[in-house]
């Protein structure tokens, strides 16, 4: 991410969709989160052209969210993968929160595809809004302060 | 949200994409939650094309995460409102999750614009996982099962 400067929109939501607010981009992502990390495993997950494919990748990288890696199979020539930056990691949180909202407000009739655990207990995960101390907290008990303190 | 079916995408990162998943539609929903309500403040605010905002609100309304009020001014004609159904609502913790990411992977030089707090208690609010014992888990111990069970 460069030199970010105060041209830029102030609203860091708005900051945010400049990098992810296209659709292809999240499902980009999505795919190398769940492991497909070379140009033609996401293509074909997809059904995206590969010109705009590459132009998504090439975007990502320059954000800061991707980087690559040189592989190469036997025979053939020197390919890149796609592998998530700490910031794309951190894209786990906008995706699962993505995800929730489908699974509640646009259900498939057979149910969600995925289901989010913790790796060390199987309990189920959710994604919610938490106090410092790390507890819950109510959607309806959550506001928006600008910077100034005045309420937004 | 009407009658979805299993034609629909598997994923509900990508169903949830489609009705969100284009730049004006999220700008659109954060305006009415910080309290734009009327056509010209959201116009206004957005610098968008009439033309625009009116095919981005109408889409909203269709895909049930907006509804209507009329209203009017003395002297004017009656005129819509627009205002968030829960669907809408809950939107809430996407734009919170898109928030925090752009604030600490994307950052105005002059700090967040606006802070996150809960009503009761004024304590600053994040964004996280959680258990279903409200307690927050740490995003590198949330995995993904696939509705088979298998690791996706």
């Amino acid at each position: 991410m460069s030199g970010p400067t105060d041209d830029e929109p102030t609203c860091s939501v708005e900051r945010s969709l400049q990098i992810v607010g296209e659709r292809w981009s999240l499902l980009v992502l999505r795919d190398i989160f769940v492991g497909r990390h070379r140009f033609a495993e996401i293509q074909t997950s997809l059904g995206i052209a590969p010109n705009l494919l590459s132009a998504r990748l090439k975007f990502l990288v320059e954000a800061g969210v991707l980087c690559t890696q040189t592989y190469q199979e036997p025979g053939s020539r020197p390919r890149q993968s796609y592998h998530l930056t700490e910031a794309g990691r951190d894209l786990q949180l906008v995706m699962a929160a993505l995800q929730q909202w489908g699974d509640l407000h646009c259900p498939r009739p057979s149910g969600p595809s995925v289901i989010r655990r913790m790796r060390s207990t199987s309990q189920p995960v959710h994604v919610g809004f938490l106090d410092d101390n790390g507890h819950e907290v109510p959607g309806t008990d959550v506001t928006v302060l600008r910077d100034t303190g005045v309420r937004a």
